[in-house]
């Protein structure tokens, strides 16, 4: 097998990132030939940290990823080796006991806020993706999202926004852009992109199996 | 022969938006699936005007474009009609008697400054590139360039750049920005997004082919 083509998609909170890995990866259902890993699988254990501690950790902020991991399993799967991704706990704010088998493939999708930040993830992409979402649009869907589906109060979503997301994506996520080979508005909804996408990774499964 | 998919890429003065164009083009050199149009060869004919009114026209905003004209042969290669394309007298300001076959394709590729700018022509597009490059960049491309092959002074350069070439980008082409699919970044050396498009453009040839 050879080295996976690996596709980085990053952006914003809320800007459609993992929309766009969704469409592409629901192409692929059934297959083998399509992978993803998710930047957000791979928050840093704080097994080792009281609970109180936990809670404040700026999960926004590149230092709450454990990218060596990441870094360390994306080199396993280069190599043609199976991989047990890890997956979060949310409500215990820690790594799960729970992994996600994920064998070799001839496309990688890596997902993330942060995947276009962090050079050494950077070096690894074939195509770098970001996905750039006006600030007002991202800020109402992640509002609607955690109100409507998690609950949380407006005021907890503001708070949260102006305290951390907010800077954390002008620090860090923004500036990233510099890095991209293609630009993507809007997200999940925008057709063509998502289908120029899958054109080129139908050609590289194609390319693969011939 | 199908309804040709048609690719309008636009783009700042100096973007590199010819320069993708080129790159694809040359893809396709001495094949007939793959055409381009460029919207500078659609200059309006001032054939009408004294020559001390044709240079006083400003070519950095849409008016100066015969957009009906290239609408109407646009219609004709999706008609699966041959037209003859405009050339332009860059010395004497005015349309040029000579014109170019242009015979129906496949694959349409349409460059120009305002190929996003206007309504009519973006509802014939199938695929909405902007080529984004920083403007102190596009500057000093469009100043060597002025310079050095066309043999222009730096004032010269300079005043027109800042008289109408910046105010008509900030006016027409930065918004027009809002309606591509695709963004991208720095132009012509940029050979992920080129490959991309090179992929997908196959990928039209060889299901027509079929």
């Amino acid at each position: 097998m050879n080295r996976p083509i690996i596709i980085g998609i990053a952006g914003g909170s809320a800007s459609g990132k993992s929309s766009i890995a969704k469409k592409i990866m629901e192409t692929y259902e059934g297959t083998t030939s399509v992978r993803i890993i998710r930047q957000d699988d791979y928050y840093k254990d704080q097994s080792d940290k009281p609970m109180e501690e936990r809670v404040k950790t700026n999960y926004d902020h590149p230092f709450a990823f454990d990218n060596e991991l990441l870094l360390k399993q994306i080199s396993e799967l280069i190599a043609g080796r199976s991989i047990d991704k890890p997956t979060y706990d949310y409500v215990h704010h820690t790594r799960s006991d729970v992994t996600e088998r994920c064998d070799p493939c001839d496309v990688l999708i890596l997902e993330g806020l942060f995947v276009l930040e962090d050079a050494r993830i950077r070096s690894i992409l074939d195509i770098k993706i970001f996905v750039d979402t006006d600030a007002d649009v991202r800020f109402i869907r992640r509002l609607l999202r955690d109100v409507q589906e998690r609950g949380r109060t407006l005021d907890s979503v503001v708070n949260q926004y102006m305290t951390t997301v907010r800077d954390m994506h002008e620090q860090f996520v923004e500036p990233s852009k510099r890095h991209a080979d293609v630009i993507i508005p809007e997200g999940g909804s925008n057709v063509v992109a998502i289908d120029l996408l899958i054109t080129k990774i139908n050609s590289i499964i194609r390319r693969t199996e011939g």
